[in-house]
């Protein structure tokens, strides 16, 4: 079993070379919210969910992204709601959130 | 399937409060080497590997630490013979590292 259920991990890299970057795209502030929802509903530990910046993930042309393990499900999203989402259905209730699962031929 | 077949991601949290923290422990020249070796290797990019940076992955006691998804193999390690061994046996070769293995009960 998973050290955590779900591990989720936002990229927000920042390129200055004008090239396109999660922290261009609101990363930042998903993530904060990310993280923010998840503590209040009592979700975050051991066992439960995990909320963790990571650096560029690669797949930068779906920008901003984010990735959940151990199942692998990546996302692209862009409001708060696409984040409430992700949190109520994937990560309290186990089910992934079709519509913005990012395709799998998405690159950097 | 997985879009990398391993992922990896270290801690590279920094703590200035004098609370342990991997960044203190190695963490970036772990990460550099190991980024290097995939490299090297020819097996970084999609359907491969993939070596990220990460923040506080909040298993501070075993620092530092990296955990290898979709698996969710844990891994704390003293040098960089240590991420070789992590390199050629459990990213080529698909053999995690016992030895190197984070006990379960290791948190923050």
């Amino acid at each position: 079993m998973s050290y955590y259920r779900h591990h989720i991990f936002f990229c927000l890299n920042q390129r200055d070379n004008g090239q396109a970057c999660c922290a261009q795209q609101g990363a930042q502030a998903a993530f904060d919210h990310c993280k923010a929802q998840v503590k209040a509903a009592g979700l975050a530990g051991p066992g439960g969910v995990r909320v963790n910046k990571a650096g560029c993930l690669d797949r930068c042309a779906g920008a901003p992204v984010a990735v959940v393990y151990p199942e692998g499900t990546w996302y692209t999203f862009v409001d708060t709601a696409d984040i409430d989402e992700i949190v109520e259905s994937h990560l309290r209730g186990g089910r992934p959130v079709e519509r913005l699962k990012l395709a799998p031929e998405v690159g950097r």
